[in-house]
Parts: C-alpha cells; structure tokens; sequence
C-alpha cells in the first residue's frame, strides 16, 4: 500500500483542529490523501472511525483510527520519529509543550469564544481573554517560536490564533490580539503564518472571514429568537 | 540530593487527580516527598510552582515544576522510564490510551458530577452518564484491567470510577455503578481496589464519605440560598 492510502485524514477545511494535523503531517513529510467531511452529513467512514465522538479529525493509519487533535499529533511525532521533531526529547520540556497546548484547547479557545460571541458584559469576557494570551504570550520568552528557532507542538496548536483568531475579531468586533495588547504574540504570528509549510496549510483569508460571517449571522439570528 | 527530597508531590488526600499521581510513582517505585494542600489557604510552594492554575497536582522534580495530573503521568513514564510501564509501546495503542483517559476526565466526570448534583432532571443525567460509563466499559473487552494483564494509563485515570465514585453515589443517593448496569465495570472496580500498590494509594472510604457529606451539604445550602 502507499504511503498516501495508508494515512488518511478526514476534515473540514476551515477547522483549525483538522488543520493542526495537516501541518504536522506535512512538517513531517508524510503523504496523505484528504477526505473532506460535510459535518451537516457526516459520512459513514467518518461515524465508523470515530463512532464515540462522531468529530473530526480522524486520521487513519493502515485503517487504524486516531481521534482528537492533540492525541493525533503525539502519534505523528511517535510514528514518524526521524522526521521533523514536533515534541523536544527531554521529559521536562515534553511536559511544558503538553501544559501549553492544552492550555490552549482549555482555557484560551473558550475565552476567546466568550469574548467574541457574548453579548452581554463583553468587555470583561474580552478582558479576560487577553489575560490568557498574555500568559501564552510569556512563554514565548525571547523565542521566535513557542518549540524555541522551530515550530513545535506548541505552535502548531496555537495556530489558531494566527488566522482564525484574526478572522474572528474582525467579524465579532472586538480587540484581542492586536500589538498593543500583544506585541510578542503578533510577532510571533507573522512568523507563523510566513513559513513555507505553514502558508500552504491555512484557510484563504477571505474564504474563512465569509465563512465565519455567516456563522455569526445564524447564532445572532438564534439569540434573537430565544 | 536524596530521591525523596528531588521529588515532592503536592496534592490533597480526597482528590483523585493527586491520588493518580502518587499510584504512579508508587508503581514506578519512585520515594517522594508528599505535601498535603489546604485547598482554602494555598501554600506560596504551590502557587509558586503552580502560578497559572493555582491547583493540585503539582510534582516537582528537581524544583522543576510539573503540573495537571494527565501531563503529569506521562512525564512519570518517560522520566522513569525502566520502572513499572505506564503506557504501552505501540504508537497506536498508546494514542488509544491517551484518548480514553481524556474521555474519563473530559466527558465521564462532567457526567458523573451532573448525575449526582443536578436537582431537576436528574434520571436523564443519570441515564446519560451510565451511557458513557458503557463506551469506557466496552473498552475493557476481556481483559483483566484497561491497561491489559497489567495495570496501564487508563487504570490509574479510572481510579476515580473506583473509590469516588462509590462514595459519590452513596452520599447523592443515585445508581451508576451496579452490578446489573456495568458488571464489567464494576468486576474490574474490585480487581483494581485489590491491587497490592493501589490499596495503599485510595483514601480511607469512611473518612471519604464524611467528606463528601459535607460538601454536598454545603452545595444543597448554596442552592437553597440562591
């Protein structure tokens, strides 16, 4: 079997969490055919691969399912160890990178969902997401990545605040990253978004912004009607 | 520096997220040095090694602070790494054992926790949560542990299904875990409480009990209050 029939990864294009796997499978090296998932009418590879949390992204190696975006990159970097490093060897650092990504998925990601979805008090949810960012922001030290000269883990999750993040402020609204408030971290996001592997591995800007607006348009119209 | 004095573990003695932690290193065979947190006046040692979530479990290596209980036993495996192994070898199995640990923490407790609080509705979140005790179930098949013959990842998360759990539903007067719902579940319950290390690593189940009495009466007070 080839390579790119034995890995397959089921997602949708403009999520951030079927993205990461793409990333790291492409900083890696490794060939593998894309399945693209309506989540309106999930397919029945997707319900059979994933059949306790029916979500991507799946990816499938020699038919053999892993689920859920950070246990995805874990097997990557443990399953194609002599490519590109997406973990740092030493057990202390392994557990800071693991400490920030799901920092990331945990407290990050729903504060800034707060910050640009709520519609009442939204200057403090914003607040609040920017104290998080800070402490994100921190951990990059005088780093030009959060894996230190490389992309790591840690920066391959933490895509979501370049483009995404970017995206979603400017249909909700609303300041969060910005160089004002967070320098380092917007440094640390050109940087990001202008490595070779990296830009071809983003949602078009244009696309995602029509994308999101519309997202927006349907739960505004739901908070009206309620 | 003696290895008790190089590794110190700051938990609580109810808290089955610290708990997890010291199974690990009794397992591995690690001495450590164990501080008993007032969760109601934070010690400057855990806040100090702790600065952004301000929580137990918090091991500290060589004064190198490692947090979150999950994070935690991963750095374990790999540090001890001769010792008693924690995840398995296989690339595939590990990434299996690391998703249903974070099916345990992130979909079974939240669970569990609405199951034994909520005050309306309380059958539907019961029925709920023994539906997602039942995937943990399946995931046994006919082994003796989750971890296989032996002991694993998901046994040492799971250690909350055992002790706490019983004690939970005791005091909230709900049936997840019984022999008719879960009689896997429950045999493996019995295997694990049994276990030589683990016994010595469980906190007494009256002492439990009492424990959780007063804390769920402070939480009906709280309701009634407000």
């Amino acid at each position: 079997m080839a390579e790119e029939e034995a890995v397959k990864l089921f997602g949708t294009w403009r999520s951030p969490f079927s993205r990461r796997v793409e990333i790291a499978l492409k900083l890696k090296g490794v060939d593998f055919k894309y399945y693209e998932e309506d989540l309106t009418n999930k397919s029945h590879l997707l319900l059979k691969y994933n059949p306790v949390h029916k979500k991507i992204p799946v990816l499938v190696h020699n038919e053999k399912p892993i689920v859920e975006s950070l246990v995805i990159l874990e097997y990557i970097d443990e399953t194609w160890k002599e490519g590109f490093p997406i973990l740092p060897k030493d057990p202390c650092q392994r557990s800071h990178a693991r400490f920030w990504a799901r920092f990331l998925d945990e407290k990050c990601l729903p504060a800034i969902e707060e910050a640009c979805l709520r519609s009442v008090d939204r200057e403090k949810a914003v607040e609040e997401a920017c104290e998080l960012l800070k402490l994100l922001e921190n951990e990059l030290k005088d780093n030009k990545f959060f894996g230190g000269e490389t992309i790591g883990l840690v920066d391959i999750v933490a895509s979501v605040i370049s483009c995404w993040l970017k995206a979603f402020q400017q249909v909700a609204g609303v300041e969060l990253l910005t160089k004002e408030k967070l320098p380092k971290l917007c440094e640390w996001s050109d940087e990001f978004v202008s490595h070779a592997v990296i830009k071809g591995c983003l949602p078009p800007s244009d696309k995602l912004l029509a994308s999101l607006r519309a997202h927006f348009e349907t739960v505004a119209s739901k908070e009206l009607c309620t």
